[in-house]
């Protein structure tokens, strides 16, 4: 495995700065910001402008830090960190709204800034001042000319147009939201994004804004759309022409707005939302989406959050940052760990898989103790087992309706028939006729693990049956190495010289069927790379796995019982 | 779905609450405490002992916060939230410690602290003062006596053993570890992990002393074990036998040790490593593991995260916290939207979805205008489709070793062959016989779709039959549901009055059919939930539902082509 490989998750792991305050209990500032880079597999790296003292029920207290020591941070990032996005959160007072936009400003030419949201936090969901209103001209002046995308509320949008002079500075219907956003757009960020949460729209509103506005579009989610009659029966949902819905407002430069629409949610898990919706923007303007695109993604995540918030806390509670991910059930590969799936597969079922790779056949096999007809039983049910092997190699390819995996399935299948021959060849060396070869009766045992075989073909997709063919590949050639590794120790109970059974060994520690076990195992890890399984799934293929290293420590039993 | 199922997730979601420092580079303190959090599913809590100016270089400047105000945050943080589980990291200076360690005990009867995890945290990576030397002692007499794990490296053990009194001050061997661990347990906690990060250990001496305590367990990570040798040979990997190994000492009260041992990472990727184990190990007991068991998972955890880091900055990179999540394909089920995969479905290929569910032929229908030969060539086709219909749940009994399904799909074998006698007598009617119908041409539209299922039931598991057959049993729920409520509105266009097919419209708009599609979406939907795809898996079924549903369309083509 090259070092290219291990890496390759960190190249698609952009930096997001989050520069803002924090709150202790978790659902707000840098820790909702944090939590929404990590949840969308980004780095996090966060700037703390000020300490808050809260939970979901109030905010008791705030510590501002120095300017100075504010900038000391952002430098410390920024010198070190190649940051793709920022976001702004709190920055409480006039003093560390200046010196963030100073450190931007000296830290990046104008023109480089990474992608910058600002969201121009002002007052808590419970109502407490987070920015000082002598603040709010120096944010307008120093920070927003840097901004991408700017994100205030109803309110935080009526205090900015106020402080811009504008004589209109109630928002009270989407068509005022819409000439608001249009006229921020002035402060010089690239978007504006006006949140419409503190806002009742109707479907009939909608449709006489576009009406009137044909230019303008509209982005759903979160709610039903045409043709989906079946669900919104099976949920018993009422019609969305009733629904109460927010709309969100983004307007860019030189472009028609874009309306985002979702039905409003009855929730109180909604504190530190908007820390989210611009952290999550953040996230994907990292990425390098367009800005509507970023806006959509960062939408659904933050209102998928809400919907699926959990209790916490006895006020308005935090949303479920989490919700967009789940547990990796086999872990990333590594430069000292390149094939975690077998390991781990090995490691589960340690004691079967000892018992199988170390049997009294193999040992006796290896010493050349091991009586004529327990290996001429065992070769001749091999013969009939490779032919439930090679017509599992069948079902793999009529499985798969790709040709790679058809050509190598025939290879497989080509190649077994030749092992074939060579059991056949073999047997006769030892007196044992083709007709007895072919006509002999077939053990339960070797029953058992073909037609096992076969049937985790019929049942499962084509991962079930490489897991069901992977133990036989596998075990023969740690068996190989094994006794290979042992032979070549000094007073070894393991002989090879005058040991009638030195050529089955040599086969199975051989470069051939070692190159064979090592594509093998490397399809086996690539195909659970590309195809990370659920922990049902995995728990699926793992039982496989140990089933057949059951059935294969069965075979060996056969052999030496004659059974 | 009831209010229990959307909130089972937050019931295994447990709050943790970190002390500490901040570090705006992201790698260490809180930041990397509440990644580690996040990354396991836990809820994050964080209080803010004093913030830094660093990176992944260095650490430039400390801001202490004052006690009172830390003292503040953590009431606010335990007043609200039900914290599971606490670490400590950095807590700077006497003042902060002790402020601390008082609203602990204030806040929680001695008996009743959740689980604690100190990290003593004295010196950053790179060589900077993290603990005033003053505080040591009120760590020591305050914060420890609270603590169920306490988590010193090499030379704060060192320190906190020269604090005790304690002559043996270095500790340079493991048998030195060992013995340091037991005296500091004198310090309180109801254990010591006394890590071992900057000592080098050796397969023998692990032996030796091994061989002197023979009580002493130990736990292997992050190493091949037995029965390996296939991995060994695959992966071009040294002997473990020669590995430099790190071992970590885990001395709880009346027990023996326990040690954990790893091969030695050559890494830079290392700043925050002690962070992210005390988070992780609060994670643990915060789930109610025992500390034996939390320490394991810990480890482990902290270990793949420096083995899979990916480079940031330019001197001690942090650890890669994500490496045990992956993104979810299909959200969380919520109130609002308790059908999100197949709701994901429809919209990822609305306009298919729509071609079908508002075929001309299906408007036709509802006129009453289909001429009568494209309805009963139509109901022949799907005469013979119901054959491969009811032939692919005889494939989904095959593919489950459950009674249940096996059942289930006996029941829909015999409503289809029920079907298909009411398609017979329909019909004779119409003037169609028996013969006619059983011994028609079969058209190209119904052997591609029919043949299309039983293929997908041959090449995958369940679940893509079960995606290949959702279209049709969900479809024709849309189409009835739809004509049913067109034909309700004031002048509508469908007309049932006089309608010769409002049997059929009937039939799929009724009760009984509308149950089986709303068992079907729950079934879907809880296979996907019990199951969550991979982006890789999700797609392959996207791509079923998409077929199946041209195919759908295709069927009604070929109703009106009479092809």
């Amino acid at each position: 495995m090259s070092s290219n490989q291990i890496s390759r998750e960190g190249d698609e792991i952009p930096a997001i700065l989050t520069i803002a305050g924090s709150d202790p209990s978790g659902g707000a500032g840098i820790q909702a910001d944090l939590k929404t880079f990590t949840s969308l597999k980004c780095y996090g790296a966060s700037v703390i402008t000020a300490l808050t003292a809260q939970n979901t029920v109030v905010v008791e207290g705030v510590h501002a830090v120095p300017p100075s020591f504010v900038e000391q941070q952002l430098r410390c990032v920024t010198d070190d960190i190649p940051i793709k996005a920022i976001k702004t959160g709190m920055l409480f007072d006039k003093g560390i709204t200046s010196s963030v936009a100073n450190a931007l400003r000296s830290t990046y030419a104008t023109s480089s800034v990474p992608p910058l949201v600002c969201d121009p936090v002002c007052v808590s969901t419970s109502g407490h001042t987070l920015l000082q209103p002598d603040a709010v001209d120096t944010m307008i002046h120093e920070l927003f000319p840097l901004a991408t995308v700017i994100t205030p509320n109803k309110s935080e949008a009526e205090l900015l147009l106020s402080r811009m002079g504008h004589r209109q500075r109630i928002i009270g219907s989407l068509e005022e939201m819409i000439t608001a956003a249009e006229q921020l757009l002035a402060l010089g960020p690239k978007a504006i994004l006006l949140k419409g949460g503190h806002l009742s729209v109707t479907m009939a509103d909608l449709d006489r804004v576009c009406g009137q506005r044909p230019e303008l579009s509209v982005e759903k989610y979160g709610m039903l759309g045409e043709n989906m009659e079946v669900l919104l029966i099976a949920q018993g949902e009422m019609d969305p022409a009733v629904f109460e819905l927010v709309v969100d407002v983004l307007q860019e430069a030189n472009k028609p707005a874009t309306l985002f629409l979702r039905p409003r949610l009855d929730s109180t898990s909604t504190h530190g939302t908007g820390c989210t919706l611009s952290a999550a923007l953040a996230c994907s303007l990292g990425r390098g989406e367009p800005v509507r695109e970023a806006v959509k993604q960062a939408a659904v995540y933050t209102y998928q959050g809400i919907a699926t918030a959990f209790p916490m806390g006895h006020g308005y509670g935090p949303l479920n940052h989490m919700h967009s991910i789940v547990h990796r059930s086999i872990p990333l590969p590594s430069l000292h760990n390149p094939h975690p799936f077998v390991r781990l597969l090995i490691e589960a079922n340690a004691s079967v898989w000892k018992q199988y790779v170390e049997h009294d056949f193999v040992k006796q096999l290896g010493r050349g103790t091991l009586p004529k007809e327990c290996f001429l039983h065992f070769i001749k049910q091999d013969y009939i087992y490779l032919k439930y092997y090679s017509r599992a190699y069948g079902l793999v390819a009529a499985k798969s309706p790709d040709y790679d995996v058809i050509a190598s399935a025939a290879e497989v299948m080509m190649h077994i028939v030749r092992e074939s021959r060579l059991h056949k060849s073999f047997c006769e060396l030892w007196g044992v006729s083709p007709e007895e070869l072919e006509g002999g009766p077939e053990s339960p045992a070797c029953t058992a693990y073909g037609a096992y075989i076969l049937d985790m073909g019929l049942q499962g997709d084509s991962s079930r049956l490489v897991m069901a063919l992977a133990a036989c590949l596998i075990g023969y050639g740690e068996v190989g190495l094994w006794l290979k590794r042992e032979a070549s120790k000094p007073d070894s109970w393991v002989k090879l010289e005058g040991n009638p059974y030195v050529r089955w060994i040599d086969d199975y520690a051989g470069e051939e069927y070692q190159d064979a076990v090592r594509k093998g195992i490397a399809r086996i890890e690539a195909m659970a790379a590309a195809d990370p399984p659920s922990p049902k799934r995995f728990e699926e293929w793992r039982l496989v796995w140990e089933k057949c290293t059951r059935l294969e420590k069965g075979f060996w039993d056969m052999g030496l019982s004659l059974s």
